[in-house]
């Protein structure tokens, strides 16, 4: 904790300062400058908002100088976590590949996309059970039985599930069928959720908010994580920006920067990064290119007919190409693919 | 549902397209001009994304031209609701504050809150009983014995209360005690939750997320509405921005751009709007000329010791002063207070 | 200068960062804490990017702690500046009005704009006589013979003049018939523009960049002040956001924000800050509740059939209520009017 | 031009609006829905505020059909444009890299650039003389000699010279010693700089301001098309947004979307777009897998002595391992390098 007091703070507005702090519990180390008194603060809190000293009389600013999470940072495990379902490694050499349609509709759809997403090479069907809609008067997503249909689809063809959770009570139904329980962008800051998760031991995979910092992001990793369940992979999907021509802005330099924060695998989400179908190649390309250790795509047997995200769904034969050039990528940049 | 065809569009494509609005359920009318052909399409869905569209060959554009909500809608009830709880009206001509500590604490800090609250003239207290926190390491509130509290006194002073419901199994906690119910930013698009609140006949107060665009905030409240749960409050709270000077960048000119576009009333919430006591005032003031029908504020009786966001809450003489202040400008613009 | 060392920083890192701060012309303190060491430099740079140290090994973050604008600072003149043009006085207890059309068009518009403007009470008259437009294809302004009409009609009405320089070449013009020189939006960090109107003798009013932070919008002040001409006036009038429903998302709360941190008269511009008309008058209200000391709004005889900016252009009878509803606000908040 | 009116529209309101269109020289046609009337104008207006026509009573919103630009379109030149400097094509197979210092400082810094970025293979070299900085206080470029100093390096290196040029009274300057004239972030709408360079015969490199959206970055190319200047190419270098860990948030997006919406060049700016060297070669990566035809980069013999951009600028080494890996992808995707 670094207080800067103003240029013409008094002693007094200083000493209010530092009763503040050590009535907080920081020990206090108070250095004089030619203009600026600077306060130092050693103390136990680790969340701590630094608008509440910058409010104090003679306050200039105030820096909070230790992370507010310490089991996400680099430094707690430097050598870089990989996330294992069964001989999937999400965080290793080779770029994983999750793909699958927004909804489970029908056995017959989701049986279909199994095939295409394992032919192509991927790894990991995703699919959704719960779809909340933003509009009152949608489907609303099969429930469990849409959950049973894709564990079948994914066994069949050797493929392991992510599957979201909306709600800390769907947990159990999750645990049961999915191999990686996925956080949505609108519930990364939904801590019951999160504390929920934590105490299970499966890998739950959290997705940006698309009004969430990194910081923020690694917060919510950090609340998982507090509660024991390490395995945590999080998920670039776009943000929200002045510019329309995509329905978010992926933020491709999350990639990169989060590879520096943290330990834990990072991968993307182009199809709701960009909301189009036609840049969701490019965006793939990038996204590897820019280090992502997996992509989360949606592909569908016939988009034009899927019961939701359409515009953004690849077409079988798009994911195929877009499959044979990310391996072309991850090669050129020195991984496996 | 306007489509706008590519200059260079060819017949097959547009043929396409309207097969394609067709089966979705469209009548379509065919308008060919010099450089573009336009089909308007008549049909049933209310829930609808424009990109669909946009995807298939041959289109530049598709407007959607009806509103995605309708119970919402200024036309809907040209004259605009009032919300009543008891004497208290919130959308009439008298602008409401509700005000009160970010958490309730204790029983002297809510009987003590409660006391600095009515002798300033608000009509509601607020306190939090439910505090999920961004860090998994904090105060998470006092739940239902919090409830009890605020409740108690606020019956001493004549005071109605509002308090967040942040999950759809605390609502009948929410009913028994509190008389509006808050869903928080982060909850603005929790759908399961706000399903759960279109079946409850008490108002419900929706915070606009911090990356909502209006529409997406009149959405939400439609979902309420479609429950039957007619008596939303619509509540600006600051959306994030690039500037960092004050916490969010709190959008006055929602207020009246909202209160065009829907008969539900809207009020602000200037603390968390800036985040910072010393600007809760001018904002306050900002809110109400712009033709608030309220205000939700922090105050506390000793925000420097307040378990959580004390920056943001007002000190006691601050909030009478916000009061008498407010009241001369509603009055200078035509409204009791 | 505060520069904090990563946790796992070694003796022979932090040496190297001393060693560059000690070659850059700073003096050193070293604080070790407990995790971190904190390095506390002074020195003589006063435009020096954070970034340049933070790329250094081992170094975890650098907060500059002297601001980097000293005349425009509070400090600088806590009682703060009044900038006056005859018997005009901006930055006083009285809200100014400058109003008018976006450009001048003819003699006739100009001087049914000058007698609108001060029947209803403004003292200061707005019009652009240069207008580099979006589009390559519009009309582009009268220049000279333009300012001639607008400096005609304001001296038969006895208000003062503002004006729009887009160029430093265009500067002894503007210095010639307007009283103040307006840099636009887009100029803001026209850093050539900006040291020429520091040689000016005339008050400059500064408009916020759309992408423009406070603290940047007061850097451009600095550049001004620091030529000699410190009669400089800031106008907030919208930022880009990602909501759509007004062009721009003004942001009030920069006024109190910017009231506190210098010295410098803080208007308000609701016509480009909303780009509807029906929007304007409630945000100025806003504006004036919020501290502003003047408005900069757009009104024309005929705003169907402005050249430009007819949109966000107020009817006279809507300017006249404007005036009446300020004054009221104004007194309420214990100004002038 | 569409407008659609509001679901209670009178007919008299209509008619108003019929006569404002034809008065304005639109031919209109009427289409009257269940719910929705709605008027199609065919007009010869190229530059539009659809917001003119949404302030008339009775109007629920208006589109613009026609796009803005059409030099600029990719229908104009479907094949796509290749920019030709000597042997150096931009917008072809290969992937073009732009190096250099952000200033040109000595003869010797120069020199030893232009040998840095030759050898690692690139094509251009980059180097302002003319820097007008956000603080009124710094190094404000060499100005001519700094051009002879950089067109000399080029030469005896086999180069060809990107400088910028900051106001039109320059362009004499850069047109005798550069050979593509880049126009800063800040003056993507200096629409008088825009209209002169229209007039030059040599290529034109727009950077996006960094709160321009697409379509804005489009007009302001051709705004130099215009004028008969058909060689521009177009620049992402990031935007702003809420996001802090990067100095803006580049746009990776923008590529793929510019490359479907013109026939221009696209490059990217991964050293602005970051502002950190770590992240410069992680974006230029991506900007090249997401199809940017090259790129635009700092490098410096020496970055911790740059006089400016020192973080964001490459080390020698850094640059060489970009040029290698950047080939590799370019491969893999199909294209030269």
């Amino acid at each position: 904790m670094l207080v800067v007091m103003q240029e013409g703070a008094t002693v007094a507005q200083t000493e209010a300062v530092i009763e503040r702090l050590v009535e907080m519990g920081f020990t206090v180390h108070r250095s004089t400058g030619v203009r600026h008194t600077v306060l130092g603060g050693v103390g136990p809190l680790d969340d701590f908002d630094p608008a509440e000293l910058e409010v104090l009389a003679g306050v200039k600013e105030c820096h909070r100088i230790v992370s507010p999470y310490k089991l996400a940072s680099r430094s707690f495990k430097p050598a870089g976590t990989i996330v294992k379902i069964g001989k999937v490694e999400i965080g290793g050499a080779k770029v994983v590949a999750m793909a699958g349609p927004c909804s489970i509709e029908t056995e017959e759809q989701i049986e279909t996309s199994a095939a295409i997403v394992a032919r192509a090479g991927a790894q990991v069907i995703r699919g959704g059970a719960f779809k909340p809609r933003s509009s009152p008067y949608s489907f609303q997503g099969l429930g469990e039985a849409g959950l049973k249909l894709i564990r079948a689809a994914a066994d069949r063809h050797g493929l392991a599930v992510v599957s979201e959770v909306m709600d800390a009570v769907q947990i159990p139904l999750l645990v049961e069928y999915s191999d990686i329980l996925q956080v949505g962008a609108r519930n990364m800051q939904n801590f019951n959720l999160l504390r929920e998760l934590g105490k299970v031991r499966k890998p739950v995979l959290v997705k940006r908010g698309i009004a969430a910092t990194l910081e923020e992001l690694l917060l919510s990793a950090e609340y998982v994580m507090s509660g024991g369940n390490y395995e945590v992979i999080l998920c670039e999907r776009g943000i929200r920006t002045f510019e329309t021509s995509t329905r978010n802005t992926m933020d491709i330099s999350a990639i990169p920067v989060l590879k520096r924060l943290t330990h834990l695998p990072v991968v993307a989400d182009p199809s709701h990064g960009t909301g189009k179908r036609d840049y969701v190649l490019p965006m793939a390309y990038a996204a590897v290119a820019a280090g992502a250790d997996g992509l989360l795509v949606e592909v569908h047997p016939d988009p034009d007919h899927a019961v939701s995200d359409g515009a953004q769904t690849l077409r079988p034969e798009q994911f195929s190409e877009m499959m044979r050039q990310t391996q072309a990528i991850a090669a050129a940049i020195g991984r496996a693919a």
